[in-house]
């Protein structure tokens, strides 16, 4: 056993997680709960599994990390700072693969997107929900760069709300 | 009305919709069916909903034109050529934005990426049907190129085969 490391993220139809603006006003559902499962994507319970959370510089800055008040919190950033709430790393990637060797609860890798790919493109995640948003941005911050890495998933579960898909998807052994 | 203009496509987690061979093999499922609808996906239906299908040249020579008997075909090709099966086009989009002030059934862009990427950056599209395979392949050929035109969608349909989640897009209105 090790610690699993999970992300969650809403991306758009066509990949995106941001905007060009870096803004996030497009994460809307559609208006129309037709196909509405009767499960409901429970953000609560994915945090509350998880004692540790990774996000970047700008995240935290950003007041990102106010949601999780009494967990390990540690920022990405390449000039460390000192903050009596939180850790720093220059080298998420290091920091994530250390974690995973740990035992322990779940490490949610929060974003933004750099470190995202990263953690992503190194094959470190155990775990990825995916919220699929039904709009094609066009252009903006894509979530997966390319990457040498071919990786397999096993689809967990689905819920739908409003138009948007969450997949829930785990790590499959090849 | 019009004739409406269909797509339908498997793409990998991360937005490919061939490997960097040029590659399928990696459209499988996940060998594991527990979330599975009781609905499957009829491509048959979805066809014979068609009366016409648009697909580049490099498809047609691969065959790809053959379950297609008795519709009527459009290759996408920079140098026409004579066969008495098909039409040619050297300007697909053109091809499709006059098809679609037709009245008639609906009309089925095949692919390859380029057609469907133009097809959809321009707009055109009013029904993508995207099969989404349990599988970040890191790198191929993107469905979804960087486009100026945000576009909005409605999703009207979901069916789930062995982790491979069919996305039933329709065009919104913004």
């Amino acid at each position: 056993m090790s610690r699993p490391i999970w992300l969650t993220l809403a991306m758009s139809l066509d990949g995106y997680i941001a905007d060009a603006q870096d803004g996030y006003a497009w994460i809307t559902g559609q208006g129309d709960p037709r196909l509405d499962t009767v499960k409901r994507w429970d953000f609560d319970a994915f945090t509350a599994a998880c004692d540790t959370v990774i996000l970047g510089r700008r995240c935290y800055t950003l007041g990102q990390h106010l949601p999780f008040k009494g967990k390990r919190i540690i920022v990405g950033t390449r000039s460390p700072f000192n903050d009596p709430l939180v850790e720093t790393s220059t080298d998420v990637v290091e920091t994530v693969k250390a974690l995973r060797n740990e035992e322990g609860p779940a490490v949610f890798v929060f974003g933004g997107a750099q470190i995202a790919q990263a953690v992503l493109a190194e094959g470190c995640l155990d775990r990825m929900v995916i919220g699929i948003v039904p709009v094609t941005l066009g252009n903006g911050i894509r979530l997966f760069e390319a990457s040498s890495m071919t990786q397999l998933w096993t689809l967990q579960d689905v819920i739908i709300e409003d138009g948007i898909v969450i997949l829930d998807y785990v790590r499959r052994k090849a």
